[in-house]
């Protein structure tokens, strides 16, 4: 872990979670409002920023708070015994914050009511499962590019997302804080409120299975890690 | 070669191998559903999650397995010399056990029948050759940037699917566990099963061809490769 | 600082700048052209060129002049005492001179009038705060990554950019030369003479304000930025 | 200039070029079979093969022959004297020869004539001048990054070329044995024989003034370079 403040840590992880989300969120309303129609020209233009803008942001916030932005990897580095119990729920809180913060600022820059309750209906066991597999998959991309520092992981992390748009059912949200912020916004990106607790919990649950698999993968490979 | 026991090694290789197919065919299914009919635009979609995705597989399985995910690849290792009959056997074995896993792990995502057997007509003598000049140039890509170690290879071989996807008329498998795998799909990405043996042998060929060219191109730059 | 006579610093600057422009108004009118009126891909068709030059100019005249290409960038450094107030004047004169060049240079290239006054109307309060966070972002991309060097910047930069095309309202000019460039285009990417000062005041807003964060976010961990 | 052989050397700027010119060629037809009228789908679904394959093959290359593929590239080597007269002509023969075999290899692929002679009007001044900024800037893009060494360098021509195909009027050849290759193919990236000769003309002018620029302007920060 980073050899700095706690505030600043926190500082980092609400600002970057919030530049997340403002990506998420400003792109997905651009790329609809522009795309005419065409679902997957609309979803390319959501893709290739969120990709890029993550890259950017866990280089920058890397070496300050550990560039989680996400609860559901605070709990894999938990799990790890690499945070403290204590830190990781202050970690989650700062992400759940800057969540919404960049909601609001996405909706303020289109013109749009500041919070919104989505109506969006994202639900079922596929697309439960799809959360699963896309947060296995998030955690397995950051845990097995460790052992090359922050500026690898990062770009993996970029390009992990930018696929799992793509390939999952559900456009692989794969993190808790942004379901909560997502269910704030009613437009392309948007999750119905009662919809988001199941994609959280099948979120955890990828992302400890991750962590158990990883462990068995990278053991003496990955003892640096 | 990395100093990983062979279990692990194993389930590098299968659990890549099904990252790579649950994309190919998960992003496949998503932007055909999503593309309104425009080919261009679907094969865009499954375009840039494919190259994405193995930028990112190949540096978390490249220390633990060498991050093949291809029976073509590991016949070029094992005509190098480095990797013995036996170990090259188990990796194809866990390359197609992983590639069918996938393709399931996608169809489940999709709401879709576990396994299918596809109807897409893939074959001529066309198709042959471009299956061929495609593994050729993917092994060229992997064996001409070894000098650099994983993380330029991992680059080069998701650069290189990018293009081949677009520039060979058979939108390049260039790998046999990926040409079983979809088989077993009846969506965007399948391809018949009975065209499949014919693109598998121009596979090896390319691979075969591409060892051969690169042991004289390398000769003296490539002593280390 | 790099170690460069001005005259070439201030010409790294002004070709740099050139380049940009000439990338940002040329592929802006192309994709217009081609696009057949889908807004969405002729961004896409803007956005990667765009992303993608700043990469290639950053790496190239990092070392020559620091790449600036903005004032708003160059005010960053100003407030950061790494470059004195007179060199600054300089680089921005450099840079104005150089965006207006660029310009010719894409309106030559498509047969156009060399310079125009464009009539599309971008104003108003959310696009105001779109540019200042615009702006805010880019100098935190640029801050935040200073410690890894020139090529991790391009990275970062040419990556934010790319999304931030898409996410920011306003399309992120996140530049007052590259504002007064586009002033003087009358195609897709140009902007009402009128309603350039405002952008400009937003921008240089979203600078200092980041300036102003980064120092207190990267304080101990960037003490060697 | 790498420690090989001549033949090796020349060998693969014949393969490179080979493989270029496939992609090139290849990628268009796909892209414009595909893209159902679309043009600007079908110039994305060209660029984003041609800027991908680019970095691969100068990081396959790079240590083999310095991976020129391009005549004005080995122009600009030559008047540097990194490469003696006699070495510089039989470069520029294999890439000649290089390029008419990759158009040959992508119509084999696509079933159609071996060699065919382009009816597709490119000429005018504005298409020279497009041609001599687009040269420019490619020679720039590999003598302002040398300094880094081939990694560096194959991402900047790959991303300069992505960026050039959107920026120029004339989709950025940029390289007279590629406009040789292309006036052999009746097809999306074709060029009238007749027109090729003053694009070639313009591009050698562009890579003149390139050297004569980048000379001064790299003075002191790239003596090394």
């Amino acid at each position: 872990m980073p050899d700095v403040d706690l505030p600043q840590r926190l500082g980092g992880e609400a600002l970057g979670t919030a530049m997340l989300l403002a990506t998420v969120v400003g792109s997905g309303i651009m790329a609809e409002n522009l795309a005419g129609g065409n679902v997957a020209i609309a979803l390319l233009g959501n893709t290739i920023p969120t990709g890029a803008i993550l890259i950017v942001l866990i280089l920058v916030f890397g070496p300050v708070s550990g560039a989680h932005f996400n609860p559901a990897v605070t709990l894999a580095f938990a799990l790890r015994r690499e945070l403290p119990p204590w830190t990781a729920s202050c970690y989650v809180l700062a992400q759940i914050a800057g969540a919404i913060l960049g909601v609001v600022v996405a909706h303020l820059m289109f013109e749009l009511d500041w919070l919104q309750a989505s109506a969006r209906s994202r639900t079922g066991a596929s697309q439960w499962f799809a959360e699963g597999v896309a947060t296995f998959g998030l955690v397995m991309a950051i845990l097995g590019t460790l052992r090359w520092g922050t500026r690898v992981v990062a770009v993996s992390v970029g390009l992990y997302i930018t696929a799992a748009y793509w390939f999952t059912a559900s456009t692989s949200f794969a993190n808790p804080a942004v379901t909560i912020g997502r269910a704030f916004t009613d437009t392309f990106s948007g999750i119905q409120p009662a919809h988001a607790p199941a994609f959280i919990a099948a979120q955890f649950a990828g992302a400890v299975t991750a962590v158990l698999v990883m462990r068995w993968l990278l053991g003496r490979a990955g003892a640096r890690v």
